[in-house]
């Protein structure tokens, strides 16, 4: 056995050493593109996670380094993002107040457990847990952590105060503090606001008319933010609104990330465990799902497990260096993708370039008001908010609404963790539901063939003392005595049986349970003088039936297939035929 | 359409309509062994579930009456059990101190909400939801429930006061308290304990050796109780033990079973839910295993739901008449069956011998001994001890042992409340992860038959451009992209690769999120010009894929069967087969 090479463990040796000038210049264009985008996203998302605006230039640089070091997507950038931004508000504003030390010292915890969490996944190999977040849950979640992440920072937009972790809480909020909104802040916010969506909606479509290439295009819309925080600062500025009432960012200390040790206190862990876990989650899943978009497009591989190691070693990254929970993002990752980005280091020259900024140009944006940047986060996530998931659901299947519609639902009244935990239960329980009443199918031959399918559905042959029951379900615990039940009304229903043939094409597992409930099958059978035959047992059913008495009790036989049991039956009472 | 008759929910109806003499006499005799029998047992489970001694009798008395008028089962005997005695000590012992009137009150209260409970899960036919207690977990569970009875009575045979509801609480506590044992106490309790040891494996064997019909074998064997509980009670009341520090009975009220009203307070209601869920569906558990069992041999049928009614009134009934909570036991049932009852009437008799119990006879157990009672617990319950559960589920398979592990440990450790839960979330959680990792295999044709099985375990014919991969478990979010996974994985490996059959026989259903997840592999496999197609989809997986637009793009066909389908691709490519 050959051990993993260490380029498994550090994919940077991998492309690191094949990089060359045509690389290196592709990765250099798109970090100054990205490098731009970031800066009002980075401040805009601290201020979502309720967090000083430095904090996201902070949160986006030690993670970006570190995922380019340890993480296999080639162009994943790793950083803020609106979900997790807000639910670590979510999480940290339950415990402590925003604007205190506090607030961040439990960010950085946040960070820090949820670092240890993927780590931990990582190397266990437990990237597969992420599959229990079903996909119609994901998009009711995204969706309804849109709509929240709007409605709270609509009271920057308004000036005024307001706090909540759920519609009901925020709109009230809201509400009971409209009479002190600020004019001046609601006409800068609906400004900014309607700006980014025209440059959306409108310029995006201007400019692709005029014929500029699609990279330019995208440069042009991303680079809207900017233009909106230029000229809300300069007006600001100008005018002295700050004076007037109009929030701004403020003074924000000129540094490279500070180095901070997260606080480990018992109390604040244990109060953090589960929205860590969580974020972890929902974190992991955006990421990996932008990172296997990204690389399906040029046959490139992800390693979901990898991936969770360099999404840890980023989240701890954050912790150390005055950050708060990163993942991947998908804006960011998009523009990396577009603009060229070849390789990790086109990461890495982004981080260089938002160090830049917070060391020369956080003086700049003093008077930036927090209007805008509540504009910026209002109209991006908008863009997520896409209830056609609920549709979709709906025609394929009611389960699917049903898990949809809770996620969406309990996300909105009681908050995102309440929402995702409720999602994924949901849908696991719908699926017990489902399996624990079973389809069943009494079948018979296809004329011709050797193929045996539902009576009701196809037009079969059937032979009248022999009972060929399809079981379309594994057989464990909560449907063992349903399939008792069933085989007993059968076998009463049809009084001349002399064979029940059990066919197991569709049972991949049998547990304890089943088996007994088999038994006493074969045993109610052969009391009622009816032999129990089983057909297409698969190789893992008939290892575990051998490791039983059940094959020792069996009245009648196994066969290999369908077509072999009824025609051995025919075989041997050819009189009935 | 024709609506339920009354005799559905009045079962009473249909046995009562058709009594007659011989039937009487039968459950006449029934009644007077069951009332024999059940005297001690009523007493001693009481006491076990820390309530006074009479509380026994009365929870015998309604309960039986009620179930006889609502429940299915010809010969089932409703009262206190042993597990439901425990768990109500566990559930109000954790609220109010035992022998206070605090205690009786909240006893009163778990068995009206469990009796809210049964009855509302009857009406709306949710007795399926019984079968996610797995049959190991159950076996498991009653096991470290008899070893927690066992321990918890061993401070009346020792004489002392011990408290705890955990196998490690109940022995610290027994230590603690050693230095206080009463010899005498001692000498009788253990005297007890081995003369009903003897009984069952002594007494048993001779009576049979002397060859006495097993009806009266049995019916000494039952006897063994009521002899100790003379011979101590005369004892103590003879050498006047009570003044040297034996723990007696004392004075029972001489009365009919008190008219009672469980409170309703908030905080109680609340405290006790999830323990009245847990003891609801521990003891309908219980009961319809022994209904079951019972009636199979008559060849009678138990509706579950009904049954659920039936113990739904009987502990509403035991919740208004001084009582605790109550199922169909197993022993008293056994007796109350092999005594001969014919229909639920002998139930009602033993109802009565039990008044006159209760009204005549209580004076006369004035000075029968605790010890007495904890020994015919003791003895009764290590009946129920048995590990072999262990071995058979780690024969069988290593996820069912796993379960019953996780029940007997967690139970022994820290409670019948948590222990009961871990086993049911153990199995469910083993349950998903098989399935997030479902077997697949690639398949060929059996020589000479129409029979595809895996190439790995058969002899069969493959073809070389063509990939049949048969996937084996229903597809849902859990494994849908490891679906994904393994389709690219075969594609990558088989480089010549023209068409992928996935052959659906035991995909039983297939979720929104593996709708995608089909929809991701036929755009990269048609990116590849490979054709995806499908054989014999189910009905019902059919009539889902009509609902959504993946057959429209779906690069290959659907077919009825794999024969077909790999006979086509035969057909339209004869030079390479």
């Amino acid at each position: 056995m050959k051990l993993p090479a260490l380029s498994q463990y550090l994919p940077i040796l991998d492309w690191g050493r094949r990089y060359d000038r045509d690389r290196f210049v592709g990765d250099m264009v798109a970090a100054v593109i990205v490098t731009v985008m970031l800066i009002p996203q980075s401040l805009a998302y601290a201020l979502l996670a309720g967090l000083p605006p430095e904090a996201g230039l902070y949160a986006s640089i030690a993670p970006i380094l570190l995922y380019a070091v340890f993480g296999t997507s080639r162009v994943l950038a790793v950083g803020p993002v609106a979900v997790v931004s807000l639910m670590t508000a979510a999480a940290v504003g339950n415990i402590v107040d925003s604007g205190t030390a506090g607030y961040i010292a439990a960010a950085l915890t946040l960070a820090f457990l949820s670092g240890l969490m993927l780590l931990t996944l990582g190397v266990f190999r437990l990237g597969f847990l992420a599959n229990f977040l079903s996909h119609p849950v994901i998009a009711g979640f995204i969706t309804a952590s849109g709509i929240l992440i709007a409605a709270s920072q609509l009271r920057h937009i308004l000036g005024i105060e307001a706090k909540g972790h759920t519609l009901i809480e925020i709109t009230t909020s809201l509400w009971s503090n409209l009479y002190a909104a600020n004019p001046i802040t609601i006409v800068l916010g609906l400004s900014a606001t309607a700006f980014l969506f025209w440059v959306r909606s409108g310029l995006k479509p201007l400019l692709q008319k005029i014929g500029l290439p699609p990279l330019l295009v995208d440069i042009g819309v991303k680079t809207g933010p900017v233009l909106a925080i230029i000229a809300t600062t300069l007006a600001v500025w100008g005018f002295e609104l700050a004076d007037q009432g109009v929030a701004i960012v403020g003074a924000i200390p000129q540094s490279l990330p500070p180095l901070t040790l997260p606080s480990l206190s018992p109390d604040l862990i244990s109060q953090l465990l589960v929205p860590a876990l969580l974020i972890s989650i929902i974190g992991f899943v955006e990421s990996i799902s932008v990172a296997q978009t990204l690389a399906a497009k040029k046959r490139q591989r992800i390693d979901p497990d990898q991936e969770l190691i360099g999404l840890g070693a980023a989240n701890i990254g954050a912790s150390l260096t005055g950050g708060f929970p990163v993942t991947g993002g998908f804006s960011r990752s998009v523009v990396n993708y577009d603009a060229g980005a070849k390789t990790p280091a086109a990461g890495a020259f982004t981080a260089i370039g938002l160090m830049l900024a917070a060391l020369f140009l956080t003086p700049l944006i003093h008077y930036l008001p927090k209007a805008t940047l509540a504009a910026t986060i209002i109209v991006a996530v908008l863009s997520l908010v896409d209830f056609s998931i609920l549709k979709r659901a709906w025609t394929f299947s009611r389960a699917d609404f049903a898990a949809v519609a809770a996620t969406i639902l309990l996300t909105l009244l009681l908050g995102v963790e309440v929402g995702v935990t409720a999602g994924v239960i949901t849908s696991i329980l719908i699926h017990l539901y489902k399996t624990s009443r079973p389809h069943m199918a009494v079948v018979g031959r296809v004329p011709g063939t050797e193929h045996f399918r539902n009576v009701r559905r196809h037009s079969v042959e059937t032979q009248p003392h022999v009972l060929s029951l399809r079981v379309d379900e594994s057989l464990y615990f909560p449907n063992a005595r349903f399939l008792e039940d069933h085989v007993a009304q059968y076998a009463a229903d049809k009084k001349d049986l002399t064979d029940v043939i059990l066919m197991f094409t569709a049972v991949n597992e049998v547990d304890l349970s089943a088996l007994d409930s088999l038994e006493a099958i074969n045993t109610r059978l052969r009391e009622a003088d009816i032999r129990l035959h089983l057909s297409e047992v698969k190789g893992p059913v008939m290892d575990r039936l051998k490791r039983s008495y059940f094959l020792d009790e069996l009245t009648g036989e196994i066969f290999l297939s369908q077509h072999e049991a009824v025609k051995a039956l025919d075989e041997e009472a050819p009189a009935t035929g």
